[in-house]
């Protein structure tokens, strides 16, 4: 039994595993793998149209917004919003709060002014911060709902009058927000959402058409919103794998439901961390992710042997990134509580054998 | 039994099939699926490395060319050329053969001046030209090898002084070339090499840094080079079937015993064209694709009742696009030649029905 903690690519529900394994050899009897169909046929549009739904009811979306799978990941999103949002002369404003927020920044710089209006870098990015203000000629205004390398995460989104950007890689559909007050939401799959290889873009169409330079074509989302996410041959297996765990949410009793369980697996995870004398973290407590815990053990030396003594019991992808050190449990949507429970109990063993 | 014509995405080895659906299930035993495994370890480093080596030696690359795989597909790739080789004020030459090339053109002229050096669209693209000259002083002189939607292929690639860039996305690895002559081949995967989802990029390296402004992250092919195809998360299945095909076709004999398979197959269907009362094909027969065999019915009306007759009998894929209508059987490696020969014998017994 192997316990998967993976950061991501990450743990997908057993139920999309077994359904997306038996489409790769025979796609609904249709004689053919899912590799191996058209991406404009019946069925694969069907499966195309049938996520981008999913999404916009599980979100509770309106008109307003479109629903997309683009290739390129969260990083080439980096570079997307802003070609999409931004004039050369026009300023966009920026959270820095992680490595992820800084490589938005980075990329954003190349084709406008960007206004970095609040960072948590100087204290290694274990808090948000909490005082700033964002200017109101901000064409924009670009957070990361959560830091998957340093196990921080928005409590709250901050209000604001300025067109609101969200890189929700790590805590989509984790947790109920007002999705329609978002003007642009991206995601790469690989966490909460499906397999690497294709990412969610949620747009509110009124928000696009007011650059005055030439966007190019792969990169304008007016494109992609007229062809109903289909403006060239789709991730197909990555789409269909999406709209399953789509599906598997919404059987689960949606959004909601999964924030009421995905707080029971934080909340026991960080009461370990802060009971166990062994572990501690230092993450700012009013900002503790809780979709990525990140934690140390008090006698670093202690770290490799707690590392080797979980492997022996199937626990998968807990090593910290590089960047935090110590240790990363991701608690992503389909991690069941079980796995929790597991590890909770395999650091009080440990506890106890020291 | 279903005989899988499609243009793309198209059929794939049955070998392959079977194994990528087992890795959904159990990546080698790990004990959790390649969907849910994470990019940075050694098992999907690994995968990586052996793919890009895998090109290399069934290309018969050396050092100066690199191997990527990378997100955004071909139509990605229209932008990304340009970006990495053309600075705004200097111009590169374009074949125009087909609907794919005119993209590519389209978008190259965002970017910089574009020398279109010859078309075949008033003939419809019946054809590949054949007089024409490529000026000096072009940065790069781009073709589309073979042209998917009208049936059209170059049978030699036209010799040049300047850096020579090839769309291949549906005849890679189709037929022996001199691919080290290239300075970059592009090729989306879903026709001979894998799913949807990835694209191959062959660069020599030498070609790159030459363009006086910044390229987003993303689009600098140098990036990805120096991240050994890892720049951001990897469409990992994606990469994986690759992987799985190109060990296929080093099992089946290589490039050059698959060119040998692929000219019977196709010599196949154009002699039953050729023969047979009922049928025809407009395309030049000196440019005749091995890969896509575009053809009609003298008279249209015998089309649909054709059509119904070979899917009764599990043909499946071959109707044409749109735009080159009638019939498109395509012949990717993956097709064995009995599915060929089963769709002559239905040719020649709606034939003797009439």
């Amino acid at each position: 039994m192997v316990h998967n903690f993976n950061a991501g690519p990450s743990i997908l529900p057993k139920e999309v595993i077994e359904q997306a394994s038996a489409a790769v050899i025979d796609y609904n009897n249709s004689g053919i793998s899912i590799l191996e169909m058209g991406h404009r046929t019946p069925e694969f549009t069907s499966v195309m149209e049938e996520a981008r739904v999913l999404v916009k009811e599980l979100m509770d979306l309106g008109s307003d917004h479109e629903v997309l799978f683009l290739h390129g990941g969260a990083s080439t999103q980096f570079m997307q919003v802003p070609m999409n949002l931004l004039n050369p002369k026009d300023s966009a404003a920026y959270a820095d709060t992680g490595v992820w927020s800084s490589k938005a920044i980075k990329e954003a710089k190349l084709f406008g002014k960007v206004d970095v209006v609040c960072s948590s870098k100087e204290r290694n990015y274990i808090d948000i911060p909490n005082d700033f203000a964002v200017p109101n000629d901000a064409n924009y205004f670009h957070i990361t709902t959560n830091n998957t390398i340093f196990g921080t995460q928005w409590q709250t989104i901050p209000k604001t009058s300025n067109i609101l950007v969200a890189d929700m890689s790590s805590d989509v559909f984790s947790r109920q927000l007002d999705f329609k007050t978002f003007g642009l939401i991206y995601a790469g799959a690989q966490k909460n959402l499906g397999p690497a290889g294709v990412t969610m873009v949620v747009v509110n169409k009124n928000i696009l058409g007011k650059v005055k330079h030439t966007i190019p074509t792969m990169m304008d989302y007016r494109n992609h919103i007229s062809e109903g996410s289909m403006l060239n041959t789709p991730p197909v297996f990555a789409v269909y794998t999406c709209m399953l765990t789509l599906r598997w949410l919404k059987v689960k009793g949606g959004i909601s439901a999964m924030e009421q369980l995905n707080n029971e697996k934080a909340t026991l995870l960080y009461n370990e961390i802060d009971r166990n004398e062994l572990f501690s973290t230092q993450v700012a407590k009013k900002d503790r992710s809780k979709m990525n815990v990140c934690f140390t053990m008090k006698d670093s030396s202690l770290e490799k042997p707690f590392l080797d003594f979980v492997k022996q019991h199937g626990v998968v992808g807990i090593k910290g990134h590089r960047l935090s050190g110590g240790f990363r449990a991701s608690l992503y949507n389909a991690l069941p509580i079980s796995s929790v429970k597991f590890l909770v109990e395999l650091m009080q063993s440990f506890e106890q054998k020291q």
